[in-house]
């Protein structure tokens, strides 16, 4: 695979140019330090930490996997945990953290921007680091005064590094079914057994010690999902010093052999009467976990958009390498034997596609980003709630469209190389391999799509919808006669319109039969995608515009802005066409065969 | 992954009820021999071969892989050289080859329903048989008598098997630009020097000799696609009793390390002054080609059916197992701790998608099949050439399209497993990687696109379409008051109408310029298979229809169908819209951004 190359410029595009992330900063409580010259020189450090000291382990990463040994010990690969000493000692785990637990307390969307650099260049090794976010979110959110001392500031410093152990082999997206057991102890600790599997970073060799967030139950558990509590389990006990030290009695029982993401160690999880601590409520272990897995869907759909971006990179520049017949409309290159495969029509919707989705999905990523700080650490009650609902939506469009489409990308950058892209090599189907989980852990496509219409969008009687189409239909009004984007506004208005008419319907028919939302609801989760992308795109369009106007030196940068704006509007955004039909199609289409009709032999 | 199953159900169907090959069998000339009790007993005795000796090799072939000693020599899967005997022991090579050549003289297409099950149970296996059909016809199609005398008693035996060497590392799609050089020896034989790659079955342990088809340059050959010749480039020189002789300079120089099909070997291959014997006339290679092509496009497009086919039972069989949650509408088995997924309306859509791929593209393949036979044995011209101009406009609808869905159900597939069909041990991701590679060789998508509405439709001023748009035309207006199918006609009749005229727009648009043809041609070719899997869902549901009303002891699996047809005509052909709108979006939208518009840096 080429050589990642962060990209800043359009990340700089996204947040300052069309998201006013300057701004957004300079109104936000805390956020003094982050000045611009200050985000300016954190993005290039971060950049260059990405290019040059992950981006080279991803194949080799890749190639050589994690090892297990008998006593369950497990080595990462390669110059993994050499790079993990270089980010603790750069001090970016503690980016956007806390100073009361030794952070630095940037803007939690400066801290995306370096993750988003970071998963792109190496995802298998982010996800090390990456699994920390949620656990330091959760603890913050719900341990004790006395937890947070403990735990927070080793996993700030990034001296330790946490999980999430969630999963049961019979059970993950229906965690009422859970197993593991908590008995309470005397001193107020809790003895914790079961096995847990999909244990991403679960056992590993760059950090002193590991902080399993465990779901458990207690002994008078009531069944279901009302019976989970939420327990700190650490590889090692905390000592006196707050160091790491007595064993804990669990173990990485074995490692996953899977499709990619090899780098990782995906771990089984054999708790057996291992010492833990309850954190947050009894029983109301669910709840508190929403604080971790709204993070982690964020931080997948990161993923998304990683697969995108390295799938544009990857395609651009054999595209414009590679030498393979000559264009229809005449020879392009005739001092070549051939002319570079980015003259052929077909090349280049696979290369737009790609790009449309990377640039795209950036765009909503950083706004979600933006409204995450918001409703974190604004003081305007009405401001944080916005963004809160604006959050609540986004959050499973983001998770479920960006990875279903990062995928999409990555198999068409695969697809721009022949059949080079099928050879390990070049990256590319490391890419698509690694991708290819990404709608599958912290909630499939199905889950994000049931959360979206059913809890976010019709529980809430579309107040959360609300909250964006306003938006996009102030921007449309604001642009109805700005020429330079007016078709696509045009295009947007309607579709925006036509997102709350087929969401009155299916609530509907909903309340009629439940099976009428179920049955639309990955529809709808991707058309809805698509919709919200076309928002971004079409602003991205009226920015470049005005900036074409108002004169640049970067001419070729926006006129690109504005030609993949027009793609997408015209080759994209068709594909809701055929969301709709399917959703209009309801649940008779799926329903009505029954089971044994399915086979042949029934 | 669960068992292998061989569809003989849905082969029956497809085969006796939907294409009438009993009669169609009756009447081909030279097929005497395949009565329906002879057809039976093959199709049984080839489902026992697939799925007792083929598919129990597919997970441990793909963990094992290849591997190449240091003389070139390669070694094979454990049990694949053992399986391979015992199909020449069975016959089944031979088993629609010539009897002039030890075949059983039975038809084409008889041979086409057991490499269904042999590719599908084990696809990395299949190939190694499955490329040797090429060489088979094209030394058939252009060898001397004596070529025909040495080699095609040896392949059609089993005893040797064949490879096609095109691919060489700066070219693919464009072999105009290979270098590959043949220089003539005094005794009539040439010598060839070049390197090949991406060569399946290039090199293995499981047959006595390797007969390599290799294209190459004559000295005083023209440029270009015109000054390419076709040559018998064997292992073993054979001796003058027709047996494997002096090993000839040619070796395996790698095998490529590639994301799937880990149990073929993918070679490079060195040709040293090896000896080749020229096959056809000299610079008329690439047309001799077309034989060797046409075969390995349809067995490709069987490619993307065993994957759809493969998906459809892994997701049906886990989807029937794994309990997690309730039923939307109630829980459907109390007794059990959750429902079963399959009662999940977003996993019935996915299960219903791989259903309508792999049995709508088993009908298309069959009818291919059926045309084949008869281009092939027919004594009337008027049948021959209608069947010749069906194949022509078929094969690459059934190669571009069916891999397409072959890969999209492998991922669905994978999709209703959640996390588990992330790890090896299921299958799904296998399944996935190996259909990778479909969408990729014997023509990419794209080229794929190229020849279906250049060369066929645009190139025969719409005849092989219409051969195909005749026989809806007909299928709708017999059927246009037939109750039950009488929605669906509809929708087929519209459909197949602007096919025509969608054709004829993009014909008239291409005249002005090419790029207008090229911009549409992958949305052309996804549109036309879409509009072809209708047709045979149509008739399908036709057939059902009849059978369920005339009274049957199988309700289930024709109301199934039933079923599958209407859930394809609502929730899969709506997606002729985009690909419709993506169409007319025309060449500006691919065309006018320039290729310093792509990248912030240009």
């Amino acid at each position: 695979m080429p050589d990642y190359k962060a990209p800043l410029r359009d990340i700089r595009f996204v947040r300052d140019e069309l998201l006013g992330y300057e701004d957004h900063y300079a109104n936000l409580p805390g956020a003094e330090d982050a000045t611009p010259d200050m985000v300016k020189a954190i993005l290039e450090e971060g950049a260059k930490f990405a290019e040059q000291v992950l981006a080279p382990l991803n194949l080799s990463g890749d190639q050589e996997g994690c090892t297990r040994t008998d006593d369950g010990e497990v080595r990462t690969p390669k110059g993994f945990k050499e790079a993990y000493q270089q980010y603790v000692e750069g001090g970016w785990p503690g980016l956007s953290q806390s100073p009361e637990h030794g952070g630095q307390g940037l803007p939690e969307s400066l801290g995306l921007s370096i993750g988003e650099m970071i998963g792109q260049a190496n995802w298998s090794w982010s996800m090390y680091q990456g699994l920390s976010q949620g656990a330091k979110r959760t603890i913050n959110a719900h341990g004790t005064e006395v937890q947070q001392q403990v735990y927070l500031p080793k996993l700030v410093s990034g001296e330790w590094t946490g999980t999430m152990c969630l999963t049961e082999p019979h059970c993950g997206s229906d965690l009422g079914m859970l197993r593991t057991k908590a008995e309470p102890q005397a001193d107020g600790s809790y003895r914790i057994s079961g096995t847990k599997i999909f244990i991403s970073s679960g056992e590993h060799d760059m950090a002193e010690n590991i902080v399993h967030i465990v779901l458990a139950r207690l002994p008078d558990a009531p069944a279901g999902t009302k019976g989970i509590s939420l327990f700190i389990v650490p590889k090692f006990l905390p000592d006196a010093n707050g160091e790491a030290g007595e064993r804990n009695a669990l173990v990485c029982g074995a490692l996953e052999h899977k499709m990619g993401i090899h780098g990782n160690a995906t771990c089984v999880m054999n708790f057996d009467s291992a010492t833990g601590f309850l954190i947050g409520p009894p029983n109301k272990g669910l709840n508190c976990m929403f604080t971790f897995m709204n993070v982690a869907r964020i931080g997948t759909a990161m993923q998304g958009l990683a697969h995108a971006e390295r799938a544009f990179q990857g395609a651009m520049s054999y595209a414009r390498e590679r030498l393979q017949m000559r264009s229809l409309s005449g020879p392009k290159h005739p001092e070549k034997p051939a002319d570079p495969i980015i003259v052929h029509p077909d090349v280049r919707r696979m290369l737009l596609t790609t790009k449309a989705f990377a640039e795209g999905g950036r765009a909503l990523m950083y706004f979600c980003s933006k409204q995450s700080d918001i409703a974190s650490r604004s003081n305007d009650e009405a401001q944080r709630q916005e963004a809160e609902s604006l959050l609540a939506l986004l959050t499973p469009i983001a998770k479920g469209f960006l990875t279903e489409t990062g995928f999409e990308a990555a198999y068409l950058g695969m697809q721009v190389y022949g059949g080079h892209g099928y050879i390990a090599e070049w990256g590319m189907e490391q890419n698509l391999r690694d991708a290819r989980i990404s709608t599958l852990y912290e909630g499939t496509t199905g889950i994000q799509a049931l959360d979206l219409i059913g809890r976010k969008v019709l529980g809430s009687q579309g107040e959360t919808l609300k909250a964006f189409t306003r938006i996009v239909h102030r921007f449309c009004k604001a642009n109805a006669e700005n020429e330079a984007v007016a078709d696509l506004v045009k295009q947007l208005a309607t579709l925006n319109k036509e997102w709350g008419e087929v969401t009155m319907k299916l609530g509907m028919a909903g309340m009629q039969n439940p099976e009428e939302v179920g049955a639309a609801a990955v529809d709808y989760l991707m058309y809805a995608g698509y919709v919200t992308l076309a928002y971004f795109w079409a602003d991205s369009a009226r920015v470049a515009a005005e900036k074409l106007a108002a004169g640049t030196s970067e001419e070729n940068f926006y006129r690109g802005k504005l030609h993949t704006a027009k793609f997408y509007f015209q080759r994209i955004l068709p594909r809701t066409r055929s969301h709709l039909a399917a959703m209009e199609a309801g649940r008779g289409s799926l329903m009505d065969i029954e089971e044994g009709e399915f086979l042949a032999e029934g």
